[in-house]
């Protein structure tokens, strides 16, 4: 089953916002005051790690699912993470069988996340180049829905409701950030924002694919690594994602892999939220002062994710539970 | 130093609310479906832990500190845990000298975190009973502001604008639930939604304060322990709380530990909310069925607290940021 590569329209946008009320979470907004972060203007998060399975892809997978008819033997992703657990996730929801390829260098706790939603994991040897043929050949052989996890039409219209909520909670926002790796989340958002904002990029320095791919003026390989790159690093940015960013000008900002761990630990820190690296990438443009707005500016930042730990439990369980120190 | 115990009127809610807009963070609402929860009607979350210092005593702390005359040696306070990180934040806020009375048996992160708001930190022997008296001692012999816990009526006010933001926030709430320790959450959460909802308390059995003074017709003490205890095992509920309470007519229902740490687990298994055993309590009568909200009924919980875990850090640091596993 083939599907075209095509940049959702309106009505599709529009289409997929129904679709997906109140069956995926409107993620708040947390307001933080400019000065605390360093910067002018007022910065607002957008908690889109809040979202279930704790990303934003649940969008996509979940609106591909209601919008396409599935195959008999179902949909098949491949994806060491996030992707693969929210079209697992979707495919529970809307009862469909699910096969997830994922490599077998994947973190445990991102392995069993997929597992948990029911849907049959596939190790595969290698890394996701490997699982995503692997997927391929299965794929060739059933009659089944492949996911893409970021050039898909019915993907990046989902990942859009991402950006209508966004407006209607902060029609205030003058731009907005988002972390990119194959540019679906960029894309979505930046469709569902339309004119009301202006959609910037940040990448990390070690996964630049739009960075790069915006220079040559076509998607390209660069070079991938780094601590965000188990959510980052995309082969190349996707031909849906750099129509749209082409199309909207847009522009992506590098940061360093010290920003992305300095975001994650002020989140945690100021805010008491734990955002995965490439969740906190965006952020780390404002700390790191990659991107700097103007006075007056109202900055909506997405952390789109935070799904790299298992369950944190207390570090030192035998010290709590004193009967008497309380508040 | 000596202020009288009075429950705060309706002038001083709203003065408390007028003085802390825009320093106190509005946290956000989350809606759940109340079908994953398990229950009938629509649930919301009130994050308060994204509240600076991760806790709701930021607010009474600081309506404190920016309502009454700050002695020369500053304010004292004792705790082992929110309490007194609170105090300290809201001096340096406001640029008083603050110390905070720690016991030794006090969790080394909620000690770091006192001193990290640049309080001087005393370490004292024993529980918080022993850093109490020695924080009382230590008074006598200054003039300085003692900012108590919750039985304050500047302390319990400035909590009122938690449960003023909510009914903003929720105007169709029908029931707010709060865990409870020595009831300054209560109190203030009552009296700032008022008549617009019912607001119930939810308490660890093992340290029922609150229940316990309701059954006594006064407040007493009661076995103190538990995994919520570093945050909800006060002495005895306080005379405010109480008399709140009673006017209230409200109700205090019960919660195992097995049934906080499930919360505990749901919180972040399903929306990556680290909340703190005290932060889950509330949430913990839902899942276990210790309230059971009725059809049609909009049931806000407050997530008061996430302070317990140091910033929680990659178990398997090793496997991750390959350099082709994405999305
Ligand atoms: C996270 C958290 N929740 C709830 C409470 C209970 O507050 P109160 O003692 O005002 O009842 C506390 C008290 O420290 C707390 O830290
Ligand atoms: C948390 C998180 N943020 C951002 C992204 C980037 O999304 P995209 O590949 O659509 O650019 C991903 C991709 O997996 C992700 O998991």
């Amino acid at each position: 089953m083939t599907i075209p590569l095509r940049v959702p329209d309106a009505a599709e946008l529009k289409a997929a916002a129904e679709r997906l009320r109140g069956r995926i979470r409107r993620t708040p907004i947390l307001e933080l005051d400019g000065q605390e972060v360093g910067v002018q203007g007022s910065v607002l998060l957008k908690l889109e790690l809040l979202q279930h399975v704790g990303v934003f892809k649940t969008r996509g997978a979940l609106n591909t699912l209601l919008s396409t008819e599935v195959p008999p033997d179902g949909v098949v992703a491949a994806s060491g993470g996030n992707h693969g657990a929210a079209v697992a996730w979707a495919a529970r929801e809307v009862g469909v069988k699910a096969q997830i390829f994922v490599p077998k260098t994947s973190p445990q706790a991102k392995v069993d996340r997929v597992r948990s939603y029911g849907a049959d994991v596939h190790l595969i040897d290698g890394y996701y180049p490997e699982a995503l043929i692997a997927s391929k050949e299965w794929a060739a052989e059933r009659d089944v829905l492949q996911i893409h996890a970021y050039d898909m039409t019915s993907v990046v219209a989902g990942a859009s409701t991402l950006g209508q909520e966004l407006v209607e909670q902060v029609p205030e926002a003058t731009a907005v950030l988002v972390s990119c790796g194959g540019g679906g989340l960029y894309a979505g958002t930046a469709l569902g924002v339309g004119d009301a904002a202006q959609v910037h990029i940040v990448e990390p320095e070690l996964c630049p694919t739009m960075h790069a791919a915006l220079e040559a003026g076509e998607p390209v390989e660069t070079t991938l690594g780094g601590v965000a790159s188990d959510s980052m690093a995309a082969p190349r940015a996707g031909a849906i994602p750099y129509a749209v960013a082409t199309s909207h000008h847009a522009r992506s900002f590098l940061v360093t892999d010290e920003a992305i761990i300095a975001a994650r630990k002020f989140l945690w820190e100021r805010c008491r939220l734990l955002a995965e690296p490439g969740g906190a990438t965006a952020f780390a443009s404002l700390l790191s002062k990659a991107y700097v707005p103007g006075e007056g500016d109202t900055t909506v930042v997405v952390i789109s994710g935070g799904n790299h730990l298992d369950f944190p439990s207390p570090s030192d369980p035998a010290r709590r539970g004193s009967p008497n120190s309380p508040s």
